[in-house]
C-alpha cells in the first residue's frame, strides 16, 4: 500500500474541478466543486442520522437507490438545510449538471456544506456549471479539494495505490472538515474515487463497516451536521475481477479504504476548528470493543480534557473523568493513562491513581502538534482509537460569528 | 414563598462557617468549610452516576446510610478523588472534626472539590478544624459559601420562606458550579438547610424528583464530575407536623426545594466557568416529558450554539442541528424557534425553516445577559427547561492550565 499524489484524481478515469461561482462574497475561495467519472461507476454512500438533514441529502439518497452514480457536484457557503425549497434547489442543481454533461440527472450525487437556514440561489450555480465543466482535468483534485472547503484552514486529499488480483488499483478521497463534527453512523463530506471493480452490495458493506472504526470515532466539538455524508464511486477501471463476495480481495480493498479514511480521519481531528492540536486516544485491554471505543470517543470528546491539551497541561484526572461518565461498564481501579508524541511517552495514572511524573518532561511532550492519549483497562484484548482536537480560543472565535 | 437571606443559616438552629486553612495558596480564599445543625438532621442526598467516584462521596454514602447527619465540611483546592489513600483522609477529616464538636464521625457530610489525582495533605485541615469551629456563626452561610467555590466567581447563596400547617419554615441553599458540570441523576456541589420536619423517606423522596427537572438539566461543559453531590439537611426545629407522606404538606415542601433548586441552577449557569451570559432553553409542545427534556438539554449542550450566543449571532440553524441529533424523535418540520431576553422576543424559525427577521433586533436582543431558546414542537402538552450558558475565550482559558 503506497501513498501517491492526485487525491480523488489518482483514480483511472476520473477528473475533477473547482472554481469560485459567487455564493461566497470572497471571490478567491472556490465554492463549487465536480468529480466525474468517465463511465457510470458503483456507488455506496452513508449519511448523517441528525433527524434535521439537508436537502441535498434526500436528493442523493433517491438517486443512488441504483446503486450507481457518475458525478458529484458539491458547493460550500451554504448548507440548504431548513429551507422550504431546498429540495427543489438540490433537485436544479443535478438537473442544471446534467444538461451539460449529458448524464441522467438520477446519476448525480448532490451535497451542500455550510451555514443552515438560508436559502441557496441556483443563480451562480447554474451560471457557474459550464465553465465547472469545461475545467474538469486529471489535476482538477486539488481544485474539488478546496471548492468543499468552509472554515477549514488546509485542503483534505489523500489517495494510495494497491493490488488486487495483479491490477494495479488506486483509491483517493478528499474531506470537508473542521466544524460541526461528531458523526454518528455516518460523517462529514467525504468523497472517495477508487477504479476498482466491485459490486454495489460489497462496496456498502465494506464502507458502512469502515465508518464504525473510522468517522465514527471522530468529533472535532460534539455536534452532528445535518449534512454529514460519505460517498464511494467505484468505476472498475482497474479491470480486476469484480469483487463480489467477503475473500481476499475484499479484504485488500477493506485495507485500502481504511488507509485512506484513517489518514482523512486525522486530517479532519488536526485541522478542527481552532485547533493547534490532534488528539489520538487509543484504548487498550477492554473487555469488548464497545467498551473501547465508548471510552476511547468519550476522551476526546471532553471539553474539559481539550481544553487541557490546548494548554498542555498533564490534567490526567480530566482522561478518568471521561473515562468514569462515557457509560462504559470499566473497573476505574486498573485503569493507567500516559501521554505520549514524538518527544516520548509519559506515564501519569497506574490503578486509576496518579504516579509521579515530571511535569516539566509531561509539558514537553504536549507541546507537539499530535498527541496521543494511551489508555489501559486491563480487562480483556479489545482495543480501539479515536480522533479529535483541542479546544481553543479560535474555536470560540470561530463560531461566536460564524454567519458574518 | 419569599426570598430571604441567610443562605444555609437561614433555617433555624444552623449556624456556618468558611476559613482559609492553607490547601489553597492564595491566602485570601477560603478552602475549608462547614455547615453545623444544633441538633441532628434527617439526611438526604443524591451522587454523581461518574463511574470514578470522589473518595468523600464513598465516605458520605456511608454515613448517610441511616438518613441522619449533623453537620457538612468541605474543601475546595483538591477534590480527593482518584488517590490511593482517597478514603484514610476522607475518614480522617470526619475524625477530626468529630473529636472537636463531640458528635459521631458518622453523622457528618464529607465533601472535596478541586483538582483530580493529586493527594490531598490532611495538615492544614486538621490545624483548620478548631478555628473553623469556633468561628461558627449565624452569619458564617456566606463564609460557608466562598469556601466552596472554586473557579466559581460569585458565590451562590439563596434561601426561602413559607409556611406548612401554620408554621413558618426556611430552606437555604450554597452551591459550587463552574465547570466540570453536566450532572447526570446527580449533580455538582449543593448543600441545603431547612427546619422543616420530614422523614428521611419523604426528604429522599423530594431531593429525587426535584433534581430531575433541576439540576439535572444543567450543563456548563457536558462534563459529569467525579464528585457531584446534593445534600439536604432537615433538621425538624419549625416544628411543624412532620411530613410523612405525600400530601399537602410534601407539595408544599417540593414547591420551596423547586423554587431554591431552580435559582441555584441559575446561578450555576450564569457563573459557568468563563460564561457570559445565562441560556435557558425553554421546550414546549412535545409529545412527552423526556422528548422535552432530551431537547432542551441537547441545545443548551451544543458548543455551536453556545459559542453563537457568545457572539450574539441568531444563528438558529444550530438550534434546529442540536434538536435533529438530540435523540429524540421530533417532527422537524413543525419546529418553531424564538430568541427572547429583556429587549424582546424575535421569532427566527417556523415549521422547521427560517422565517425574516431583523438581524439587528437579533443582536440587541442577544446582546443581553439572559437569554431565552423558546422551541415549540407543536406535537403535544409536555415542556421542559435546561439551562446552560454561552462558551468564551475565557472557557478555554481557565481550562488550558487549571492546575498552575
Amino acid at each position: 500500500m503506497n501513498f501517491i499524489s492526485g487525491g480523488v484524481c489518482a483514480a483511472k478515469g476520473f477528473s475533477a474541478n473547482g472554481i469560485h461561482c459567487g455564493i461566497r462574497k470572497n471571490r478567491t475561495k472556490r465554492d463549487l466543486s465536480l468529480i466525474m467519472s468517465d463511465v457510470p461507476a458503483t456507488a455506496a454512500a452513508v449519511y448523517t442520522t441528525n433527524l434535521v438533514k439537508g436537502a441535498p441529502l434526500v436528493v442523493t439518497k433517491k438517486h443512488l437507490e441504483n446503486n450507481t452514480a457518475q458525478a458529484i457536484i458539491c458547493n460550500s457557503g451554504n448548507a440548504n438545510t431548513c429551507n422550504a425549497n431546498g429540495i427543489e434547489i438540490a433537485e436544479k442543481m443535478c438537473d442544471a449538471l446534467s444538461k451539460k454533461i449529458g448524464i441522467n440527472p438520477n446519476d448525480i450525487v448532490v451535497a451542500s456544506t455550510g451555514v443552515i437556514g438560508q436559502p441557496l440561489d441556483i443563480a451562480p450555480i447554474a451560471n457557474g456549471i459550464p465553465s465547472l465543466v469545461d475545467g474538469l482535468s486529471k489535476d482538477g483534485g486539488e481544485f474539488a479539494a478546496e471548492g468543499i472547503m468552509t472554515t477549514d484552514t488546509i485542503k483534505k486529499e489523500v489517495a494510495v495505490e494497491f493490488q488486487i488480483g495483479g491490477k494495479i488499483c488506486r483509491m483517493g478521497g478528499i474531506a470537508k472538515g473542521s466544524g460541526m463534527i461528531h458523526p454518528n453512523m455516518a460523517t462529514m463530506l467525504v468523497f472517495i474515487t477508487t477504479d476498482v471493480n466491485i459490486s454495489g452490495e460489497m462496496l456498502q458493506k465494506a464502507l458502512s463497516t469502515d465508518i464504525t472504526n473510522t468517522f465514527n470515532m471522530l468529533s472535532i466539538d460534539g455536534d452532528t451536521s445535518t449534512n454529514d455524508m460519505v460517498v464511494v464511486l467505484a468505476n472498475g477501471l482497474a479491470e480486476n475481477e469484480k469483487i463480489v463476495a467477503d475473500n481476499d480481495d475484499f479484504k485488500l480493498f477493506m485495507t485500502a479504504l481504511n488507509t485512506l479514511t484513517v489518514q482523512l480521519c486525522r486530517m479532519i481531528a488536526g485541522d478542527g476548528e481552532g485547533a493547534t492540536k490532534l488528539l489520538e486516544c487509543k484504548v487498550s485491554g477492554a473487555d469488548s470493543l464497545d467498551t473501547a471505543k465508548t471510552v476511547a470517543k468519550s476522551v476526546v470528546c471532553s471539553s474539559l480534557l481539550k481544553a487541557a491539551m490546548f494548554g498542555a497541561d498533564a490534567n490526567w484526572g480530566r482522561v478518568l473523568c471521561a473515562i468514569g461518565y462515557s457509560g462504559a461498564k470499566v473497573d476505574v481501579n486498573k485503569v493507567g493513562v500516559c501521554f505520549k508524541s514524538a518527544k516520548g511517552t509519559i506515564e501519569v495514572c497506574r490503578n486509576g491513581a496518579g504516579v509521579d511524573f515530571s511535569e516539566e518532561t509531561a509539558k514537553e511532550i504536549l507541546l507537539e502538534k499530535e498527541i496521543e492519549i494511551l489508555v489501559t483497562l486491563d480487562s480483556g484484548e479489545y482495543s480501539s482509537a479515536a480522533w479529535g482536537c483541542d479546544l481553543t480560543y479560535d474555536y470560540v472565535k470561530i463560531n461566536g460569528d460564524y454567519r458574518t
